[in-house]
C-alpha cells in the first residue's frame, strides 16, 4: 500500500516529501538534520529518504522526531557533482537521486528535494517525470530577497538550459506567475523581462518577440506585464517575476550571491577594526542578526524545477541544516498549494487559446 | 596653438581632459564640482569643458581652482538619455558630446569624460575616434570591488555591444589585461571567462572556442588564463579580469550594484531599529564609513571604452561630485600610462602572430 492510498484512511493530513540524502557536498548528515528541523515545525510532514541504509539507519534513528515519520529506501549509488547528466540518465538507476524522483513519479511522495548535481537532477526529472504538456523547456526558479511586499521576487530560468527562444521566455513568464501566485500568494503578479535597458529598441531579437507575446497574453494569463527590466530591478519592487534565459539568470544569481557574501565579509571586518567598533557590534547584535536573516541565502535555499509533472526542489550543494530545512519547507508549500496541477492548467489554457488564435488567423488568411 | 603643442614649452607637466558638461541626469553643476575637486588634488590637471557658455561661465567662474585651468567651448545642443545613437551620429555635430570627443581626436586633450547616453557616446566614439587596428568590437570595462589584492577586478564588456563571438571575447581578454596592467598595475593579470560552471563541457559554443583562443595566446599576451569562472568569482580573488559579452556583463553589473544598494538600505534600517542599535551605529560610525567607502559605486565610477584610438571614460548619468571626480581620476591614470598606445601595440602583436600562425597552418595544409 502506498503513502498516497494511506492518506485516504489517515485522520491527520500528511504531506510526504521524498529526499535524496546523497550528492550534497557535506554528505547525508545536514540533510537528516534539516529533515528533523522541518519535522519538528510541521507535524503533517513525512519523509521517504534515499541513500545507503546502514548510514541512514544510524542518522535517522538518532532523531526521535523522525521515528515513524521517515522511511529509508536503500540505494547503492549516488550521483556526484562531476557526473555528466547524460551518463546519469543512462546508468543512474541505482542512485539515490533516481530513487528519490521515482517516489514523485509513482505518487508515493508529493515532492522531491535533492542537494545533488543540478544538471543531472534536471535531466533525470525530464526523463522520469516528463515535461508538462505544452512546455518546451522546463526552468529553474529561485526566490530573490527584494523590496517587494512579500520580501521576495521570483527569477527564472537560473540554469536549467543555457538557451531560450521567445516562446520559451513566454512560457517562463507563465510558470513564474504561477509560482508567484502559489508560492508567494501574490494574486496578480507583475512580470518583467530582463534586458540591458528599458527602452523598446534595446536587446536581442528574441527579447522583442517575447515582449510581444507576454504583452499579448496578459489578460488570459492573469498577470501584469511591466515590460523590460534591468539587473538593478531583480532585488527591486518594480516586478514580482523576472524572466530571462538560463545563462543570464545563472550569472545574475551567482553575481548577486557573491556580492552579498563579499559585503557580509567586509561588514564583519569593519566591526573587528577597533575596540569601539567591537563594542558597537555587541550593541547591534540583534539588529544585525535580523539583517542577516533577511538576506541569508540559506533561508531562500531551493531552486524549483518548473514545467514538470511533479514538484522538484534543488537545494544548494553546500546547504546545511537550515538550508535543507528551507528547501523542504518550500517543497511542502508548493505541494500543498497543488502548484503543479494549477501550472499545468494555466499553460494548457494559454496554449489552447494561442492555438485557436493561430487557427483563426490562418483560416482568415 | 593646441594644448598638445603648448605642452612642449610648458615647464610643469600637464594633463588635459576634455569634459562633456551636459547629458548627465543632474545637469552641469555636479560635473563642474567634480572638475574642481579633481583640480584641487592634481595640479597637473587642465580641462576643456563643453556645453552652454553662459551657464558654464558662471559655474566655472565661481571655482577659483579652475581659473586659468579650464577652457570653455560653447555648444548649442546636448545629447539626451533617450536619443538614439544612430540619430546622434547623423545629426549630433552641435552637441557637447561630439565636441568633447573632438578634442581627443585632434590631440588637444588626452582623454574624454562624459556622463551622457552610453549608446550614443560609444557610437560617436567609434565614428570619430575609430577603432584600433585589428579590433572588431570595442568594449566597456568597469572596475568591480573584489577580494583581489588591488581591491578591484576588471570586467568587460558591460554593454558596448549585446553580441560577442569567440574572437571578440579573445580581444576583450587582451584589452582587459592591458587595462589591468595599466589601470591597476598588475604585472601578470589573471583572466577568467564568465560561464555558468567551471567544467569544460558547460556553456555555449562560442565560449568553448574563446576558451581555446585565450588559452593558446597566454604567453604571447602575457597573462595567466584561469579558465571558466562563475558569477560568484566576479567579486572574488580567483581572477583579475572577467571576460563576457555585453549583455551578460551589463546584467551582472546592474545586479551587483542593485544587490549592494539593497543591503545598504537594509543595514541602515537595521541600525534604526532600536535605541541600542542607534547607539551602536554611533560607535561604529568610522568603521561603517570605511566599509561604505570600500563598496561605494561612486568611487569606482567610470566605464572605460576599450579598443579605440583614444581614452573615453563614461561616468554614471546620476554621478555626483565624488563620482565625476573619480571618473576624471581614472581618465588621468589611463592617459598618463599611455594606455591606449600600449593596448594598440599588444593587439597588433597578437594579431600579427595569429596571422602568421594561420598562414603557417594554411601553407602546411
Amino acid at each position: 500500500m502506498t503513502a498516497k492510498t494511506d492518506k485516504l484512511y489517515d485522520v491527520t493530513p500528511r504531506t510526504v516529501v521524498s529526499i535524496d540524502a546523497m550528492g550534497g557536498d557535506r554528505g547525508p548528515l545536514p540533510i537528516v538534520l534539516g529533515m528533523a528541523a522541518s519535522a519538528k515545525k510541521n507535524p503533517e510532514l513525512h519523509f521517504i529518504v534515499h541513500g545507503p541504509k546502514d548510514e541512514l539507519d544510524i542518522l535517522v534513528g538518532a532523531r526521535k522526531v523522525l521515528i515513524d515519520r521517515c522511511e529509508i529506501r536503500h540505494c547503492d549509488d549516488a550521483v556526484s557533482m562531476t557526473d555528466k547528466p547524460s551518463q546519469v540518465v543512462r546508468n543512474g538507476k541505482s542512485t539515490s537521486m533516481w530513487s528519490a524522483l521515482e517516489c514523485v513519479r509513482n505518487g508515493e511522495a508529493e515532492a522531491c528535494v535533492s542537494c545533488g548535481n543540478t544538471g543531472a537532477l534536471m535531466a533525470l526529472s525530464m526523463i522520469r517525470l516528463r515535461k508538462l504538456p505544452g512546455v518546451n523547456r522546463p526552468a529553474i526558479a529561485v526566490l530573490w530577497p527584494s523590496r517587494s511586499k512579500t520580501g521576495f521576487n521570483v527569477m527564472l530560468d537560473v540554469g536549467a538550459d543555457i538557451k531560450a527562444d521567445s516562446k520559451d521566455l513566454f512560457q517562463y513568464a507563465l510558470m513564474g506567475v504561477s509560482y508567484a501566485r502559489n508560492g508567494l500568494e501574490i494574486p496578480l503578479p507583475r512580470v518583467g523581462l530582463l534586458n540591458v535597458g528599458t527602452e523598446d529598441h534595446k536587446g536581442r531579437a528574441e527579447l522583442h518577440e517575447a515582449h510581444e507575446l507576454i504583452s499579448q497574453y496578459e489578460q488570459l494569463g492573469d498577470y501584469k506585464f511591466v515590460g523590460f527590466v534591468e539587473g538593478g530591478d531583480i532585488p527591486g519592487d518594480k516586478t514580482d517575476v523576472i524572466v530571462t534565459d538560463g545563462f543570464t539568470g545563472n550569472v545574475a544569481l551567482k553575481t548577486g550571491e557573491g556580492t552579498a557574501k563579499l559585503i557580509g565579509e567586509l561588514l564583519r571586518q569593519a566591526f573587528q577594526y577597533s575596540l569601539l567598533s567591537r563594542l558597537a557590534q555587541l550593541l547591534a547584535v540583534s539588529s544585525l542578526q535580523r539583517l542577516r536573516k533577511r538576506i541569508d541565502p540559506r533561508r531562500v535555499n531551493g531552486g524549483v524545477f518548473l514545467g514538470l509533472n511533479g514538484t522538484v526542489v534543488k537545494s544548494h550543494g553546500t546547504a546545511d541544516e537550515t538550508g535543507v530545512s528551507a528547501a523542504i519547507k518550500l517543497a511542502v508549500t508548493l505541494a500543498n498549494s497543488q502548484f503543479s496541477q494549477k501550472l499545468a492548467a494555466r499553460v494548457a489554457s494559454v496554449n489552447t487559446s494561442a492555438h485557436s488564435v493561430e487557427n483563426a488567423a490562418s483560416e482568415a488568411e
